[in-house]
């Protein structure tokens, strides 16, 4: 498909080429114009028909975007914001420097300017900064009939159709789908037929709770009012999914110890991927003096029985990893709602019964390797009840800490992997120890 | 609304009752359902309005079903299947013990107990297992008026209306969404304003390739055809949205070590998570112990300057760290299609020069934090060094596992933290005592 887009670029058949442009999705063709440079981009673009332009246009990341608008004309320029929904304009403005902002404001009418700057002024994760205006309105005593016609009139600038909302004074009183509609009869009032138990959110609700109600209920919309229960606007299920998608991709460079950043991979500089990473290993880095420490404290111990220190990252080891499981299970446990703040004492004790069985068949197999390799029985129990201590102790902190996280009101992710790793570090050097120092009798 | 739900019930003021429980959302009755013991549910749950009762069985989790399912005479079972879609029944059979099944597809029409075989033949991850086959088909010779007349007689009984498929032959040959429909004029054909390049996926595709294309392109519903394109069935996005989060959790427990499990924290026994949990942490302890003998072997070196031991865990610390950030951020960026096989080297590049800069600023401070605390330049330039090996080394590692997991075609969460760290201790502790004999003349 692309080898022949760009072969017929090459030789100029533009009849063709345009007539091939239309048989791709524009999210398909977004990705195409990404491998052209700027110049036959704007060329292949000019060629797309106005909607499968704009369609296109919505689907490109913004660097893309900016280079076009630089080479739209006013006219262009016009059209492109005219095909847009309002929502995908602010994602746009958002990333786009100040000239083309401006530009862009000139560009569109009065209605849809008001608009983008009032979303604009939504706190960044509130669902006003998601939504859209465009959505249908009905009243309660139109007909079925009526409010048919009504779509089919108004509905082709919405962004969905599929469910309408019914108000009174400007407030939400109810809402109907176009399938409960076209299943009623043509004479039942909108009234009748609407579902009055509305589910809505406020504007400044977080993103992230509107995103998971509408999965929880499955919604395809969701409608957004203001303090004076007005409709302002409708978050759509497209919004919804790009919010999770970024919510979960948050949790992962927490686990990982990177600071959130919005952009992908490639597109984030080696100064910035540098920088979001190093303030973690900087704390990390430091704290892990701490276990230096505590080693130091030992070392007349490793100096009597040396063969102490060959099980040193083992031990460390096995509390991290005990540590990091339960936390990221919890962790998304949390971030799926189904463990709450109340569950804490359930989640100790659940842990706890898990720590035994998991300790005991560690121990066991670690025991008998340590014996069967250096046929000494004290060293042996000595690491075979350090384990025991530490896979507790590893379980039972990475249960504790998301969870303690989330009632003083953090985000449960900041206690991930590194930072309970290296809690646990500190601890397994004391466990293991103490009960070296004392089985041994070297204190 | 619980509590007074639940003082209704006590006081048997049903009527109200009934009132009451229709003001509520199907998914939130049955979370309110989970608070019930069995008689309560089911006696709550007959006071439920047929349509309502249906939906929110649909919400409930399989153990409630399945205790449902038992008190349920058998006309009551025919008409929750009635109304119950045959991808969700599927669902729900998948969870069942076998003498629940076998009651269920006996209650089930004979249609429906064929689609429901159907679509249980179909391999587990695939397309076709997650499909429903109640959709809205139309033919291309049809009128816009009569194709919306058809919707209006057959629309009830189908899961989504709003994309209606055109079949010619049984092969899918276009579609047209309601809103195309709503937006035309009465007397045109279905044929001359069907979008004609259908984006479509085989029965025997990926169900995550398949929820991947569906959010790419924004697809309330996807068509499914069989080997001769003939259409079968769609997915629809409320399922989309399960196995993409589904595919999210797993990539988690990979992260954490954990065998990935389908069910919630809570609902798994303290055995099963012991089960899942102890496999790797096994794997782990066995390899570690490659890193002590490699520990062993220094014996001499930290015999003569202990000091060295207490960097042990420092340095063992940022390896690992710095190995799982990079990995972190090269899995996601595989599972969002950010990053590609081919890119391989430009990540090996781009991680070299972030490490480079990682490196030095942590090795300039630690150095100087060492320097201070003993005074002593040779160990402070020995962890300085080792420092920067041993981040470049995560790094890199970090980066190309990932990827050549994916071109042998495994699955690159399995490289995730847990693993790279233990290969990246041994590593560690190898750089870190051959730069400290070598400096120190200790060899």
């Amino acid at each position: 498909m692309k080898e022949k887009i760009i072969r017929l670029l090459e030789e100029k058949k533009l009849g063709e080429l345009r007539e091939e442009l239309q048989r791709i999705n524009p999210a398909d063709l977004a990705i195409l114009l990404e491998d052209l440079d700027e110049k036959e981009r704007l060329l292949v673009y000019r060629l797309l028909p106005k909607e499968l332009a704009a369609d296109t246009f919505s689907f490109m990341d913004s660097d893309m975007q900016e280079g076009l608008i630089n080479g739209f004309t006013d006219r262009e320029l016009r059209e492109v914001l005219d095909q847009t929904f309002v929502d995908d304009t602010v994602d746009m403005i958002e990333e786009m420097p100040a000239n083309v902002i401006s530009r862009i404001l000139r560009s569109a009418d009065a209605e849809t300017r008001e608009a983008i700057n009032q979303i604009l002024n939504y706190p960044k994760d509130s669902a006003g900064s998601i939504m859209t205006i465009e959505y249908v309105k009905l009243s309660r005593y139109l007909s079925v009939a009526d409010a048919i016609s009504r779509i089919r009139r108004v509905g082709m600038d919405k962004e969905t159709i599929y469910t309408c909302y019914v108000t009174e004074y400007r407030k939400l009183i109810g809402l109907v789908t176009v399938k409960d509609l076209l299943l009623a009869e043509d004479d039942q009032l909108v009234g009748d037929i609407m579902e009055t138990n509305v589910i809505m959110v406020h504007t400044h609700d977080d993103k992230e709770d509107v995103a998971k109600q509408m999965s929880k209920y499955d919604f395809m919309a969701m409608p957004v009012v203001d303090d004076e229960n007005r409709l302002v606007g409708i978050v759509t299920f497209d919004d919804a999914i790009d919010v999770l998608q970024d919510e979960t991709t948050e949790d992962f460079s927490k686990l990982a110890a990177v600071a959130p950043n919005e952009d992908s991979y490639f597109k984030t500089s080696v100064l910035k991927h540098a920088r979001s990473r190093i303030g973690w290993l900087l704390v990390l880095m430091l704290s892990a003096t701490v276990s230096g420490a505590v080693l130091s404290y030992y070392e007349a111990a490793f100096q009597a029985v040396p063969l102490l220190v060959s099980f040193i990252p083992m031990l460390m080891g096995i509390g991290g990893n005990c540590g990091s499981q339960t936390s990221t299970l919890v962790i998304r446990g949390l971030a799926l709602d189904e463990i709450h703040i109340r569950d804490f004492f359930r989640i100790i004790w659940k842990e706890f019964r898990i720590a035994l069985i998991v300790s005991l068949a560690l121990a066991v197999v670690n025991g008998l390797r340590i014996q069967l390799t250096y046929h000494d029985l004290t060293i042996s129990l000595v690491v075979a009840f350090s384990m025991i201590g530490i896979v507790i102790l590893g379980k039972l902190v990475g249960g504790m800490l998301p969870i303690i996280a989330k009632s003083l009101k953090l985000d449960p992710a900041l206690m991930a992997t590194p930072l309970i790793t290296t809690i646990l570090d500190t601890c397994s050097i004391l466990i293991y120890f103490g009960i070296a120092t004392h089985m041994l009798s070297l204190a």
